[in-house]
């Protein structure tokens, strides 16, 4: 499954010797075609890593051959010498293919930021990871990206004789502007680039994009969505969107479900919004409040610290007229007391918060974690 | 000291039943004259605790005759039983001082959101507080209006023959707009309202305002000024101001220094920015970033996290210039390594954070804290 079940791909995922721990750290996703169409998406922070940069110059091309995918070593905030890596590695993958060009090659990295990456390792990888590519390798490429997750992730959806796949990794610093992750999807529907680029923009920006598990946002988040034309179909456009707007939501959750030291999945939804924009900036802001992060994780039902955080906002709503519902229980109703608080069952994983600001008929969800002490300890471990 | 250091001022702190504990839980602060002119900042949250809405009005006449705090209770989120409530307050304050009117009585409120204060035992313990009143009662209103504060916490500055003093509380939900606290500043100085408003808004602008422990913004916030004239002294208002600023500036480290389940006070200075907002800016997206946070609480130098930060702002900067000291190493130089991070000594509360931005002459400083296991489980406890 993962990134080989659509045809007209390999994989291979090995351990290169970048991790200390000797574990998979090394993944290369390759398109045989016979189309080599790409879109991508990366990260809106302005501090970008050097494979950021690179990817987002090969992309503009609209054709990737293959995605060489690195963990141990995120390859950011290392200067000229960090770019340059990232061109040896593109090259150095394009030899091993032979007879493509590094201008069609993506690279992904992620780890720690501001170590450059041990070359001497990398390099004799990818000919060990080219070595290795098969149409059954997609799983093995899902675990050599992972980086502190603890499962690797994959998803498929698709249609009468066609298919989207992808792997992503990530599991802290997920954030709007895209989460920390590296995310590879690969269909072999006969899609050009601009439409490809339409289905992906469309399903990151309500999926990877409304997934805020701790505000903080990354310099490597890169998702790639290559198309192989294997198939020999091309779908109806929306029904090759929806397919990877279901492959980009199922790896959404499983980042949430997975993210350090949580404890909790929040499901915020903001209901009778002025604007999509309004539902959007309500929920991130609920997302993000660190006070009500440790009241879910506590399994209070502490709608006060919802309505705190919504009154931070400038969405459109009056403060008398505002709802809360956690797991469906309306403790706050027009900006006071509502439903028996008590009457809320925090007992399991997923909390659903629902907000209702009474102004409008738009909505949004966003997906954000609890705040634990695991969070604190796994992130404050030295260089972690 | 204490609201109680300027003349013309006389507090109690009393326990009146609010809180299970039988800690104290109820001040009040006389202003006896000749002038009672007062300023007054409030939160720019939206959901405003009706203790807020009432005392907005009433510091719109520019005079206050009294105030009356509790802790044990917010009265936010209450509706128009809790402005209700508000306004009997001020009423029974106004009544048990004579001669009074409430509409020159000023009412603030900390505690838990959503609950209704018991009025049964808040208004008797108004004419208990009102037989305690001392001109040497600043300390014990002080402590009457600590919530989690494991310190009550005072400050005095001041000129020759006029005094500033004044008291705070406040120990999470410490964020801009104003923290979550209540803050009462009295003088003897003979300064008329509209030039105790300007040294008040300059005064919490670069000092409450550039304080943020958590990132959350409270209902309830309050900053009040009250000016007696009972010096007779009418100082310079450069002199007035600047006192009014070092008592805020005292106050609001005091409150960093006491933040809840804190283990360090994080000083974030942005330095060689295009604009002051885009110090402010870039400062707290540095203070606001969890992943950081836990670093700093991990005596971890990881300046990435800080690049991360500051990424993700629109200030003016180019990612390749951008410097980083960490307790005055500079570990990030020109956005890449810099000196050795094992150069940076960690071991203190103090931690200061500086960030060069290379684009022009401007600079800020905001305070924060770190993130740890202790904070989760001040916040995660029930109904906290």
């Amino acid at each position: 499954m993962s990134v080989t079940a659509a045809q007209g791909f390999s994989a291979a995922g090995i351990a290169a010797g970048i991790k200390e721990s000797g574990n998979p750290d090394l993944a290369l996703v390759v398109n045989h075609g016979p189309r080599r169409a790409a879109a991508g998406v990366f990260t809106s922070n302005r501090v970008k890593a050097a494979p950021v940069l690179w990817s987002e110059q090969v992309l503009k091309g609209g054709a990737v051959t293959a995605v060489v995918l690195n963990s141990g070593g995120a390859n950011a905030c290392t200067g000229p010498k960090g770019f340059q890596d990232t061109h040896a590695t593109a090259e150095k993958v394009a030899e091993v293919l032979e007879g493509h060009s590094a201008g069609e090659v993506a690279v992904a990295s992620t780890g720690l930021i501001g170590i450059l990456l041990p070359m001497d390792k990398l390099l004799p990888g990818i000919e060990q990871a080219a070595a290795a590519l098969s149409e059954h390798g997609g799983e093995k490429a899902a675990i050599a990206i992972k980086t502190t997750d603890t499962v690797h992730k994959t998803a498929v959806a698709g249609g009468d004789g066609w298919t989207v796949g992808g792997m992503a990794k990530g599991a802290g610093m997920l954030a709007p502007g895209l989460a920390t992750m590296l995310v590879v999807l690969t269909t072999d529907a006969d899609v050009p680039a601009p439409q490809l680029d339409a289905a992906l923009r469309e399903a990151t920006r309500t999926t990877f994009d409304r997934v805020d598990s701790d505000g903080c946002m990354s310099t490597n988040d890169t998702v790639l969505l290559l198309a192989s034309g294997a198939s020999g179909i091309t779908p109806e456009q929306d029904a090759f969107a929806e397919a990877v707007r279901a492959v980009c939501d199922d790896l959404a959750r499983q980042l949430i479900g997975d993210a350090e030291g949580a404890s909790k999945d929040i499901r915020i939804e903001v209901i009778n919004a002025a604007t999509e924009d309004d539902a959007v900036e309500v929920g991130r802001s609920i997302a993000r409040n660190n006070l009500l992060k440790c009241a879910i994780h506590g399994e209070d039902p502490n709608w006060g610290r919802v309505l705190s955080a919504i009154g931070t906002t400038q969405a459109a709503f009056e403060p008398d007229q505002l709802n809360v519902a956690i797991n469906d229980v309306w403790v706050c109703k027009n900006g006071g007391v509502g439903e028996d608080r008590d009457l809320v069952d925090m007992r399991y994983r997923e909390v659903r918060i629902t907000a209702d600001l009474a102004a409008g008929t738009e909505s949004a969800v966003i997906w954000a974690n609890d705040l634990t002490a695991d969070y604190v300890h796994e992130n404050s471990a030295y260089s972690s």
